[in-house]
């Protein structure tokens, strides 16, 4: 029963990432589709708070044992690459 | 058991939040310190960014039933308070 309910805390806290995560996601997404400057914004600024937020999050999660060291290394890489696919597409989009 | 280490976790928890609170009331101190301006550095970018990342830790342990909401709210209330009179301090300190 306890390594059961642990691992379901371990679950719940990998998925609570996943959707910080997503909502990073979301946020840069409208960001730039609502801005219609020559250059894709500067929205560097809020992206490295949020970036700091979400890393703060996981590193506690890894220091309660809820989940690895790699997982959380994962989501952040995965949504680093998700961010930047979204940067790129933003930049074909301006020079278009 | 399984009660016994949920409420381990817990407790867990809650002494890492307060370590963070902690470091960040150092950090705070020691840029204060380091200073010799006339006015108190315009630290206010540092702790905002600071600040966000331990009310993201915070919200997350909120999440996975680690610590209760007023827990949450109390360490963000005390740090607050003796960062506020830290910089009082400060500003006498620099005023004299």
């Amino acid at each position: 029963m306890s390594i059961e309910t642990l691992s379901g805390q371990s679950e719940k806290a990998y998925a609570l990432l996943k959707e910080d995560a997503q909502k990073i996601l979301n946020l840069i997404e409208v960001q730039m589709s609502n801005l219609t400057m020559p250059q894709c914004p500067l929205y560097e600024e809020v992206l490295d708070t949020q970036m700091f937020g979400l890393s703060r999050e996981i590193d506690f999660a890894i220091r309660l044992n809820l989940i690895k060291e790699e997982e959380g290394k994962g989501l952040l890489d995965q949504l680093e690459k998700e961010l930047s696919a979204l940067h790129e597409a933003c930049l074909r989009e301006k020079n278009k």
